[in-house]
């Protein structure tokens, strides 16, 4: 049950896609720290080492760029988390690699790309709702995997969509505490949050008997 | 177990408080909405059904408008959780006290003042360090309950740091998903929430034996 999990390096990216994802790595740190509104495609530019012209080669402005890091953080997500995960048939080892890969990813340092997916307000009506869907999709993914442990009567005592909401929210939350330089291991955090998920959903008998 | 944890109404005030109280509440729900800093003085004001010179009775500007909310909220927060709490000498009982309290003040729908608490970086540098301190010794007054069910034998074998934050970050969540018209029961998603926090922090055959 100790096994030790080993990460990854941050999102792997190459190329002109490598150069993309840096620009937005880059523009969601300077969001965080600025906020939305705050920010300017001048800061952008300067701190991705470009010029204005340059930058405007990759997007055509803010609320663009904005949409562009969002569509590339549910990308990462997509692949990194639902596409394995659906490849798991059992319910319970499913949740387990959701909450691994997902506390993984941010772990390993997609915090900021995390927090501007919060913006939602500042999107075009259009894009929100292309956002709004994906993250739904995610949210109801995770939500079936738990009907289905309803289903084989592993679920605790528990409605389903707040258990949801409870496993999203401490995972969501490690962008705005984790410090990679920080006294915490990644590894450690990783192994405790994913026994925490277990604890939060799976009934305890059930848990135990597996072991 | 099951017993109705009953909720009573939103943050109660009166008088000169209540119209400061207000202000606060509606200028957090604009900020939420249009971002801090895109939202301006005059949007405040119409809101609140106020002249912006009203609205200059009660604060300078924009950025002490953010500081008096979070300082509002940080106030609610020491009187209606860390004070009830600090009156519960056993850790196990104190932790469902704060659980309790926190999420039932979210659920009753002060949410967006909660999320404008994390606007940190649009205050002057002398209030982020007043707000941060707040935070901190709110965080530590969990950890260190926590590190008492350690030391009575009572927490899982896990981080007491890292199940801190797994707490704190399911319970601020709901300021972000939770609908009072939705199809959930605030009865219900509390009596939920504080049975998940007992599931994330307590050994479970202690948990058992106190059933």
């Amino acid at each position: 049950m100790q096994r030790i999990i080993k990460l990854k390096e941050p999102i792997p990216a190459s190329g002109k896609g490598k150069r993309a994802s840096d620009v937005y790595r880059i523009a969601a740190e300077i969001m965080c720290q600025k906020g939305y509104e705050g920010t300017s495609m001048n800061d952008i530019a300067e701190a991705a080492g470009m010029t204005k012209a340059g930058i405007y080669h990759y997007i055509r402005g803010k609320e663009e760029l904005l949409f562009k890091i969002m569509t590339y953080a549910m990308d990462n997500l997509d692949q990194r988390i639902i596409a394995p995960a659906q490849e798991v048939a059992d319910p319970e080892k499913r949740l387990r690699a959701i909450v691994e890969c997902h506390t993984r990813s941010l772990l390993e340092g997609v915090g900021a790309i995390t927090i501007v997916l919060e913006e939602m307000p500042a999107l075009a009506v259009a894009h929100r709702r292309v956002i709004k869907a994906r993250k739904r999709a995610y949210f109801d993914f995770i939500r079936q995997t738990l009907q289905e442990l309803k289903s084989e009567g592993k679920l605790r005592d528990i409605n389903p969509t707040t258990a949801t909401f409870s496993l999203l929210g401490m995972i969501l939350w490690i962008s705005r505490w984790y410090r990679r330089d920080g006294n915490l291991a990644a590894e450690e955090v990783l192994r405790d949050y994913v026994d925490i998920a277990k604890n939060v959903v799976l009934k305890t008998d059930k848990a135990a008997s597996k072991r």
